[in-house]
């Protein structure tokens, strides 16, 4: 993987008001943590599906990113996710990475993992601007 | 529409971070809306995916907790959304519409409007508890 970018061009307001950590990221791929927090919680005292959507959709952003350049943008066009496995505490790592990456647009799929149990699985296109 | 249930069983810690205000509830149907704030910005300054998505699911789960009861239980299993519409600034209002509600799952719809303008639509399937 080549070198993180600087965080201020990875990480927008939305990222650091959820709690978003880039872990690693290059060459189509990404892995971005998230810590259960209180502001997290839904109302069955987990963390909510918009928190583990956000991450899976941050990180697909970065994985894009990494295969067309910061210089360029990436904007979510479609994304669809299955919830597996609920998170009371701890951490989870989202992992994604670019299927395939045309010249307009680009397929993603990302999986969000709680140490080796699979969280949520998710598939998207974002559209290169 | 029947009576508004109270504001602590609709909203949880994490939408009250977001930012989200219930509007109206009831017979398998909700209306929420989101006001444009700084911690709801990505990275191409206008409102995250994520905080779209986060709107959607909740609209989702309080249009189930209408057609099954708020004493009851729902989580969300998958869902699917498309982004439209950027929202650079001003509010965006949410309508989930119960299609089916079955005896173990539910199959919601949703939509996102800016004034009279389709945001995203999303669909998505959720588990009675």
């Amino acid at each position: 993987m080549s070198e993180m970018p600087s965080r201020d061009i990875m990480i927008s307001a939305f990222s650091e008001n959820i709690g978003l950590e880039p872990v690693r990221i290059g060459d189509g791929e990404a892995e971005v943590s998230l810590r259960m927090a209180e502001h997290l919680r839904n109302r069955g005292n987990v963390m909510h599906g918009g928190a583990i959507f956000s991450l899976m959709d941050v990180t697909m952003g970065l994985a894009c990113s990494s295969a067309h350049g910061f210089d360029r943008q990436s904007v979510t066009l479609e994304c669809k996710i299955n919830y597996i496995r609920a998170v009371a505490e701890g951490e989870v790592r989202c992992v994604a990475k670019v299927l395939h990456a045309g010249r307009r647009s680009l397929v993603v799929e990302a999986e969000v993992f709680q140490g080796d149990k699979l969280v949520a699985k998710g598939q998207g296109t974002f559209a290169q601007l």
